[in-house]
């Protein structure tokens, strides 16, 4: 749209409103007809296309088989599932008809596909010789939620949903930390997110998992955001839907499942970990654009340049901003959009055969050589994303604390909203009744923390947990 | 699974059966719970990731950009376009309630996205400068469908849709054939059917649309599949969405608008056209596995061979299958998944340093020295791919031919079943007629076909168009 800019609210004014600005703004969603839902614009899907690049790679280079299940799930087989059905079904969109013709049977809209891929299983599966089975769709699920966010909470939503089945508990669970040792190295690494890994309370665990592990990182506002989460169900499932194979010793067993999943919610924990008040701020290795070149006037020395530089760099995704937009307009343009790199081209510096480059970042401009600019952008791009990592951790380590009763929790949340360490009895009525107390609730059990004993936080029995409590999305 | 392969059924026995046994067999699908879903299983799904690749890079390169747009249409917005309902709504799933709650508007899963995004192109589109918009996105769709089979015809399958606005007529339609010949490259070149392209008569048009152009297809048994079409709506679409634009002399104009799709369909394209009674013969560019390499006995002599072939080939898809299955059972799972080579490496070859290579659609079987894998893989890849499409483009040939009346006509389908040429003379009315007589309709009036006067070979009438007409699919 031709029409200017509009305003971002400053993010330390109201974070929520800022976020709102900032994705509408920066033109990556916009508000679908039916309520809670959204629309992915080119550059919104973009930042999806090039998660799911990189992800489906790293699931494949392991073993994992891409499939795609149906839509729809048969209330009769959804049923079977009674732990897993108290989990969602009032928030499962229910289709009843068939043009003015009522069903049958109710069809539900996947939340998930845990019960459709255990029936397939189930059918499948008949010797240890067929396992493991590894599989993942990438596909769009839906889950009808009161209050709902761009990226962070929709009726519709994608993602990527893995299921397995193995032929022993070890090989699952193997299987399970696999993943998530993925989904935390993308989250650091390419995402820029310092999550914290760790497993899920008895609580807060998957319904009907033995074990869920999870990835957590801290927005910038101290809020957490659950970014990944990996369960072990053991034979749970299996049971339930008699997924069972003949041992080695010839006798049936039932067999050991995982599920795993990450969403297009990574992209809201993108935003509100490394953008500012002047629009968004991108890791560099999902930014559908890296470098924008900027041509102050349209000249043949300018276009001479400009090819050259963009073919020095042809290994980057480069936008060349040649509309006729005025300079102004395409420098917020591309500041919005958090391109990490800006390359500003116009007859002065080029006298002196330079060019203008900046980093959305820092904002700092230096002028250097035609010819440097391939090395400086490279290096560029490294610092820019080591800068990122280093400005999120930092935030994550101010807002880290430590607390031994209820109220200093309760204090430390209000005085710093963040990731609290508590010890913790780990019990579901307890971790219910902090959460009735502080409308807060347990994280994770983090991994790289040492499990001592002590007295729990909230009830004072023993703990033998120490456990990231604190605020979440 | 550990079972033994199943019967095929031979294809000039009961080719619809002999279908269906494929499918089956080769583990592209299972079917799913509800009525008329299938389950991509990793097979199946490969071959439309690879599908996917090739026309996601083709559809960049000329500027289309990916989206996403929701899947659910609330029924006052569909209902804007009454052309559009009459051809879908008896087909449509539809949400009425969520968990147990009845929603205040009826909820149609889409069958096509075209009235969500001149929705979004309404509010969008302002100025001349903000066209155009090339918009594309891969999602599944739903049309509730009396008789269904894998892959030809399913209650959900998986497409792409592009969708886009411009602000002149000739661009528009540009596009709308720029698209049409992407996909008959594709379909030529890389699935190996011999398309026909052409336009659809004005019965056959997509509801709304001023123009339809197709590529058409024709199976072993002589019926038509329509593999993709591209749709020109001229400023149709636009006046009903109000959809307008400030052109450059400052006046309101309506906007003009292309649609375009390719489905799953092209794999059910793909199987009837090559397979034959022992599986799947797939065309090598989007064959999952193009070469399988299978060890006779396990000796570190066959290891070491078997990874330096595979070394001297990594630039293909390759599968060493060194399961504990028999050996022949590793052959008829290459033969029945359409693997088009197939190298066996054994301990007698060895000793003259030879393997045995063999082709998919020949079953020609060769030694070569194991120093010539890498040439000869490479050239019989080629050879191969040539074959097919020679096949058949020879079993087209022998099945089209021409009509002048309406019995001459009738005659040809029941001696010959295939594409009959007909002077026909364009007009709804007649084209019913002839498809109450038949049960057949036109698939297109091709591009490569010059279109002469003559007298219609239903009604009689003056005809200025020599149309395709036959059994479809």
């Amino acid at each position: 749209m031709a029409k200017q800019l509009d305003k971002i609210t400053p993010r330390d004014e109201d974070f929520s409103q800022w976020y709102t600005d900032t994705v509408i703004n920066a033109k990556l969603v916009e508000y679908g007809p039916v309520k809670g839902t959204i629309i992915f614009r080119p550059y919104g899907y973009a930042i999806w296309e090039n998660i799911q690049n990189y992800l489906d790679k790293k699931f494949k280079a392991i073993g994992v088989q891409n499939v795609y299940f149906p839509l729809l799930i048969p209330e009769s087989l959804f049923n079977k599932e009674k732990e897993h059905i108290d989990g969602f079904s009032p928030e499962i969109a229910t289709v009843t008809q068939i043009g003015d013709k009522k069903l049958p049977e109710k069809l539900f809209i996947r939340p998930t596909s845990e019960v459709l891929m255990a029936d397939f299983f189930q059918k499948e599966v008949k010797s240890y010789r067929d396992l493991p089975l590894v599989y993942n769709q990438w596909c769009n699920v839906m889950r009808w939620e009161k209050t709902t966010r761009p990226f962070l909470r929709t009726s519709e939503f994608l993602w990527q949903e893995g299921h397995t089945v193995h032929n022993s508990p070890s090989e699952a669970k193997n299987l399970t930390l696999q993943i998530l040792d993925i989904y935390t190295k993308f989250a650091q690494e390419i995402l820029l997110l310092p999550v914290v890994a760790g497993r899920k309370t008895e609580k807060e665990k998957f319904a009907g998992a033995q074990e869920t592990y999870t990835i957590e990182s801290l927005m910038h506002d101290g809020q957490a955001l659950q970014c990944g989460t990996s369960h072990f169900f053991g034979d749970n499932f299996s049971k339930v839907y008699d997924i069972k194979f003949q041992n080695k010793d010839g006798k049936l067993e039932h067999a050991y499942s995982t599920s795993w999943g990450v969403s297009t919610r990574l992209i809201g924990a993108i935003i509100m970990t490394h953008s500012d008040d002047s629009g968004l701020v991108l890791p560099s290795q999902i930014s559908p654009i890296q470098v924008s070149i900027i041509q102050i006037k349209k000249t043949t020395e300018i276009t001479k340049v400009t090819n050259k530089i963009v073919d020095s760099i042809s290994d980057l995704r480069i936008n060349v901003d040649n509309s006729d937009k005025t300079f102004g307009f395409k420098i917020s343009d591309a500041e919005i959009k958090g391109v990490p790199i800006r390359i500003e081209i116009g007859p002065r510096d080029l006298e002196n055969g330079q060019v203008t480059i900046s980093r959305r970042d820092t904002r700092e401009k230096n002028q250097i050589k035609i010819n440097d600019v391939e090395k400086t952008v490279h290096e560029m791009l490294k610092e820019y994303d080591q800068n990122l990592y280093k400005i999120a951790l930092e935030n994550r380590m101010k807002r880290t604390s430590t607390a031994s009763t209820i109220e200093e929790y309760q204090k430390q949340l209000e005085l710093n909203t963040g990731f609290v360490l508590v010890p913790f009895c780990g019990r579901i009525e307890c971790e219910t009744e902090v959460k009735q107390k502080t409308s807060t609730n347990s994280r994770c059990i983090p991994f790289d923390i040492e499990q001592v004993e002590g007295k729990c936080f909230n009830c004072g029995q023993e703990s033998k947990l120490r456990v990231y409590f604190g605020r979440a999305y």
